[in-house]
């Protein structure tokens, strides 16, 4: 779609921080205007829909300061320079739940907030060992992991009390891929 | 959930731009130990997965700078200030399709980015008229209508052409909606 392209003009770098760099940029349309666009950069993310031998699916509770609450969405977290999406799937999973991930599967790859923002989430489902060890989490987070039948899941998620749009995304995503038999 | 919560101590806007405000805020955690948290604070915003009467879904493809692409999404903009989210998601459909909207119905709203954006976007499901009148976008906006089938929309999200988080969570809510007969 090189027709509807916006050519970079200038890019200023607003605020550098751990987790995101904001840049305004100049850019040019395809009918010759120019305006200006806010872009925060964020790191590429993985997330993961972890599931049990027995059938229940791992989900975390964390506080998120931006909207001051404590929220349900699966495993996520950035990946790590040099570090390929499935392996960072993996290490997540066990920092943040203390299970090992037997069987991986990737099921698609999500812009999380495309207009103002690059950050880019894989998505994967993951089958784990029947037990955890500890988990070993980033020293400021504060992550409980809880787990839910899948019929549990999909209440929350028409009742409300799951808001998170890569988790409620993967969860769709899944849904659709087993009715297509793309996933067992 | 008191026990997790972070209190801010102070917050210090970096950036105040058209789009986003950029603060860093420092923050105790419940241990008692203080990190720092940026925090994008953006527009409260809806989305809305449109049918027409023949049954095809109006998506929009627009130029997302941030991701450098064209992409296919759910119609969505953001709350003008004291507009309700039903208001705004009839004016937007309006706006990006020219179709003016029969029924609607709120699906859910979902937080697109918590771990450092603020934004929240209210998802609807709308019934459309047949025909379209003319389009009233932003001035710098390129955002073009296309519709689909239920089914091409499916296999678009399954074959990874649909990457956009918002519209893949509203179509898996919806399906999750009709199998519960929470929608027609």
């Amino acid at each position: 779609m090189t027709d509807l392209m916006e050519k970079t003009l200038d890019a200023t770098t607003i605020y550098d921080g751990r987790i995101v760099r904001l840049e305004v940029l100049n850019v040019e349309l395809p009918d010759g205007r120019k305006v200006r666009r806010e872009v925060a950069r964020h790191c590429q993310a993985v997330a993961i829909l972890a599931r049990r031998p027995d059938g229940k699916f791992i989900f975390v509770r964390q506080y998120r300061k931006p909207i001051d609450a404590a929220i349900l969405e699966i495993i996520a977290g950035c990946m790590e320079a040099g570090e390929e999406p499935e392996v960072s799937a993996r290490r997540e999973v066990a920092e943040e739940t203390g299970y090992d991930v037997v069987k991986m599967k990737k099921l698609t790859s999500i812009v999380s907030s495309p207009g103002f923002c690059d950050e880019i989430l894989h998505l994967f489902y993951a089958e784990l060992t029947p037990r955890a060890h500890a988990q070993d989490q980033d020293p400021d987070e504060n992550v409980y992991a809880v787990e839910f039948t899948e019929e549990e899941i999909t209440q929350l998620i028409l009742g409300g009390e799951i808001s998170d749009a890569k988790t409620i995304a993967a969860w769709g995503y899944y849904q659709l891929a087993r009715q297509n038999r793309l996933l067992e």
